[in-house]
């Protein structure tokens, strides 16, 4: 029988943090791409535009001035998709149709004042300016709502409608679904191993290496052995910590730092400003905060979908949808790739 | 206390057949739109273009040539993601790092030998030779295979790299993620209230009416109480049926018109040729085909992205993929506007 070669052979991979399977089929990348490029982002981006609503100064949609802002700000969404005083659809008549009250707020924050920079073109203080800020938001909505989403939409190949650097928090009065998966896993993993699934995660992966990516005193950056976009990562502390307020201000400082490496050597990969969606997951919050938590790992995870250069994305389309999630490189494959990438902004480096 | 209303109060909704739950935020569709907007489809595709793969007469990337066809033509697809030979990874060392086996294969059928057509702009007898394809090619495959996945990506930006009309199956030796959610849904639906889930919601749905688009004699269109996707349809029949090949002339004749009906709606909604993933699912098949698996019944899912216009789709990005899928117009909505378009193609209609 052949010898098993994971970069050669087709296999299916298991998610022990969302319960879901991925199919591996590495020799995918061989096949011609004859179908959609994406549009170039635009590269001249005006530093301040008096139009902008997210600019310092700006007039917003429901006619409130911004300040002028120097650091990060934030501010209610004008068009959130939760509010918080919606009413229930009241009681199901039927188990096939039940619908239930979502409550919350979506809030909108700038990383910096001005439009034409991005996190990895930020400097290390200005970027834990922004751990800080998304600390703070967890703690202030978190005293109320069981869920605080904190994620950013990068480019608008994400959906992104403004390049004003920025990300959204959306709470919530319900544990998402994604949440709730995660919540199932890790509490079910505590309870069969006695300890938290994404601690011993990141053991196993210190050990094995072949997926790091990244690692400092008190972080590592990996690609899951179970990534589905191409070059997905997984932010996690070497810590226990359960939610962001925790971090001390080492691990913030060094949080700023390694950040600033992984969206560099993004940018790096096919000399863009490479897009993603990224978002931070922690234990649940709001009045069920003080219970155990333990089997919770704060950790980030960061979803780009391009996979063979700045125009050609993955389409997780057809089967993808309509059956299970498949990648066309090895999650090894793309460690090594960013692994090897420099640390230095190709917009900064001399040439 | 206000009065609930969907159009104008975000909640969210359970998805029984999947176990997901979606937030559905209607009053979202008052924001105006600043992102990115999609190429407009090509709109002049040559009937016959030799160096087109899928194309009559053509020679593909292994060196075959393809028949004349003059109908449907299936064939192996020529960079399958399913080998029928590839190698196990062996046995996992650590719970966390779990891979398996998969073997299957992948298929391309192609609807009609022109390429620019499409399944609404075909007749109802030549839709109906691709039902006849679609229930041979379930019978052949299934007959080594638990899940043969039949699925059609139309449009660029759905992935699909090839504007002739064609869908794609892939079989494999195991049920993919999506098939065992349904599955586990199913058949606990089945233990608990006696009957199939999909056999009791298209009664309900037959009762309800509001979120009907379509229904002929032997089958019914809706967009489902928990869809994600804007126009996202559900297609099932009307008596309980397993499988495709189980399908007889009639209820075939009857789908292909009434596929016709929901493809040249949709096409009529933006004007556009619709890009859409749509695929089928069955029960299982394979060495377990003889079973009980009375708790599935046949269906089709139709996820098309567009939401505003033939240029400007939903993104399922940021709190979708880190928290739980987002819509912006109620599924009520959105089956009422379907329901108004009318039956006749625009691209034949007198103007
Ligand atoms: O095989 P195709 O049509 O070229 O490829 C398309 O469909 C596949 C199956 O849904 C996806 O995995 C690919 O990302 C997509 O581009
Ligand atoms: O609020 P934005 O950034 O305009 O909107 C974007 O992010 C939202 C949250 O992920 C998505 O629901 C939208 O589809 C997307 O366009």
């Amino acid at each position: 029988a052949t010898t098993f070669r994971a970069s050669e052979h087709q296999h299916i991979r298991y998610n022990p943090l969302q319960d879901e399977w991925v199919l591996v089929s590495a020799h995918r990348m061989k096949r011609p791409w004859q179908g959609q490029v994406e549009h170039q982002p635009l590269t001249t981006v005006p530093r301040h535009d008096p139009h902008n609503p997210l600019c310092p100064g700006a007039t917003r949609a429901n006619g409130e001035v911004n300040p002028d802002y120097e650091g990060t700000f934030l501010f209610d969404n004008d068009f959130p998709a939760l509010q918080p005083d919606a009413p229930s659809p009241g009681p199901s008549d039927h188990p096939l149709f039940q619908a239930e009250a979502a409550q919350g707020v979506c809030k909108v924050m700038c990383f910096h004042p001005w439009s034409d920079v991005t996190l990895p073109l930020m400097s290390v203080p200005e970027i834990r300016a922004v751990v800080d800020a998304w600390a703070s938001v967890t703690e202030e909505l978190g005293a109320q709502y069981p869920w605080v989403q904190i994620f950013e939409n990068k480019g608008a190949m994400m959906g992104c409608s403004n390049p004003h650097p920025h990300c959204q928090v959306w709470a919530s009065n319900f544990l998402p679904d994604v949440a709730q998966r995660e919540e199932r896993c890790q509490r079910a993993y505590q309870s069969q191993h006695g300890e938290p699934l994404l601690v011993e995660y990141g053991r196993q992966e210190l050990l094995r290496k072949e997926r790091l990516v990244l690692t400092s005193e008190h972080w590592l950056v990996l690609v899951p052995f179970w990534a589905v976009w191409p070059f997905q990562t997984l932010l996690l502390p070497r810590r226990h910590v359960r939610r962001l307020p925790e971090l001390t201000p080492a691990e913030r400082d060094d949080l700023s730092s390694i950040m600033k490496k992984l969206l560099t050597k993004y940018d790096n990969l096919f000399e863009t400003s490479f897009p993603y969606s990224m978002g931070w997951h922690g234990a649940p919050t709001g009045s069920e905060a003080g219970a155990n938590w333990d089997h919770w790992q704060l950790h980030a995870h960061y979803y780009p979908p391009l996979l063979r250069s700045a125009t050609v994305r993955k389409f997780m389309v057809g089967y993808e949808m309509l059956a299970q999630a498949q990648r066309d490189l090895t999650p090894e494959q793309a460690a090594e790739r960013l692994r090897a990438l420099p640390e230095v902004h190709y917009r900064l480096g001399q040439k």
